[in-house]
């Protein structure tokens, strides 16, 4: 964790309060591998699903809804899916990588507790689309806030989450019903995990590295050097964080 | 807060940890009004920087990166970007709400201490584009999950954050100097705030309600009832979490 000596405290959040917060952030994961048997309860599910629906959103949109998945048969179906895809998506992985990408564990849709279809209804605020015409993406984008959101608040349960990307939209619409105006964002597993691995799986298994953050910021244009002072206070904290967190 | 009377605790996380974290879901807001010209510490900025650089991204790519703007000059520009864009947005607007979207106040680009955009490079995981080939949105989901975190780290900070979604994306990447293959995601007004309002503006306003979340819930598909209890204690906890939080 980073230390925090200069920050004013936020309004209502003590020093403990925000590495609370920091903690959810930087020891969530994307979990295939951990999941456990153990049934998920409604009560904080119920609570997940609040910290969802309590994400910002375009206009005040709120176009999310919520497809709770508990059927076996249907998931097995939704896996299915998953296998075609990812057969598909084999060769257009660099050849080099290909052997990894077959080894890499990349959803548990069946060994989760359950599993949740996070949607976006692009038509919620038809008539008065504030904030949408020049950016009519924005709604999918809140629908994303509301997935982070039920991520994070997770990871404070004790809840793994593992989002699948490699699966066919248009043939998970027609397993789920999800009509035409209605787009599924995320594909979540969710449940009880027997650990929250120290680094991404992608990282451990060598797929990719975290990327150096200095690097990433640029200053008032793409290409604008600067920011020299914010950058290399960055590269301290990184480091810093870079240890695993003591256990405040 | 609702009540947490079932669940067992999270890995490393105590209730008034996890308590931290829904509040910063909860009392989050879209801040418009409320910047103070105060100046944002390096220090701050750096640990919000890096809680966004610790979101989950598809295939590890990491897409994002932060530009940021603190000249007043071009500030005033996009600024100027953003006048246009309402200007375009009025008649999308139905007629009968168009005076209360004139009124609302929708911006603090140049009030805030410093502006933020985050953007995703599209091309970052050419070759091995893991996740993206049935979706390739997704990396574009990955960068706004980097935003919420940056969102919600900030109200921990006592930092206010405010999307800018009303602008022209072409003529920003213009004033930005961003290339062609990145896509700004997010331009955002930071700075420290005089208050977090209780509500978010746009329900103040009266422009919209927060929609009742058990309708928003489905089961197994997207027209299945169900999820009986589910629902109810989603409805029980929301009764709960609408009264203000206790300062714990």
């Amino acid at each position: 964790m980073p230390e925090h000596t200069t920050a004013a405290v936020g309004d209502g959040f003590d020093r403990n309060a925000r590495d609370a917060v920091y903690r959810a952030m930087f020891t969530r994961r994307d979990v295939r591998s951990h999941f456990l048997p153990t049934a998920l309860d409604d009560e904080v599910l119920a609570r997940l699903l609040l910290a969802a629906h309590h994400a910002p959103s375009v206009g005040f949109m709120q176009p999310w809804n919520f497809i709770v998945i508990r059927d076996a048969e249907r998931r097995e179906k939704v896996r299915d899916l998953f296998l075609a895809a990812r057969q598909q998506e084999l060769p257009a992985i660099a050849e080099e990588r290909q052997a990894l990408y077959r080894k890499l564990k990349l959803e548990g849709i069946c060994e989760s507790a359950l599993n949740i279809c996070i949607t976006c209804d692009r038509e919620r605020s038809k008539g008065s689309p504030l904030g949408r015409s020049h950016n009519p993406e924005m709604d999918l984008y809140s629908t994303v806030c509301a997935v982070q959101n039920f991520w994070l608040a997770a990871r404070a349960e004790g809840v793994g989450v593992g989002w699948v990307s490699i699966i066919e939209a248009q043939a998970l619409k027609g397993l789920l019903s999800i009509p035409e105006h209605v787009t599924p964002v995320a594909y979540l597993c969710v449940g009880r995990v027997s650990e929250f691995a120290p680094k991404p799986d992608l990282e451990t298994h060598g797929w990719g590295r975290r990327l150096p953050l200095p690097e990433l910021i640029m200053s008032e244009t793409f290409s604008g050097q600067g920011e020299v002072l914010l950058k290399s206070t960055v590269a301290r904290l990184n480091t810093v964080s870079a240890a695993p967190s003591s256990p405040r």
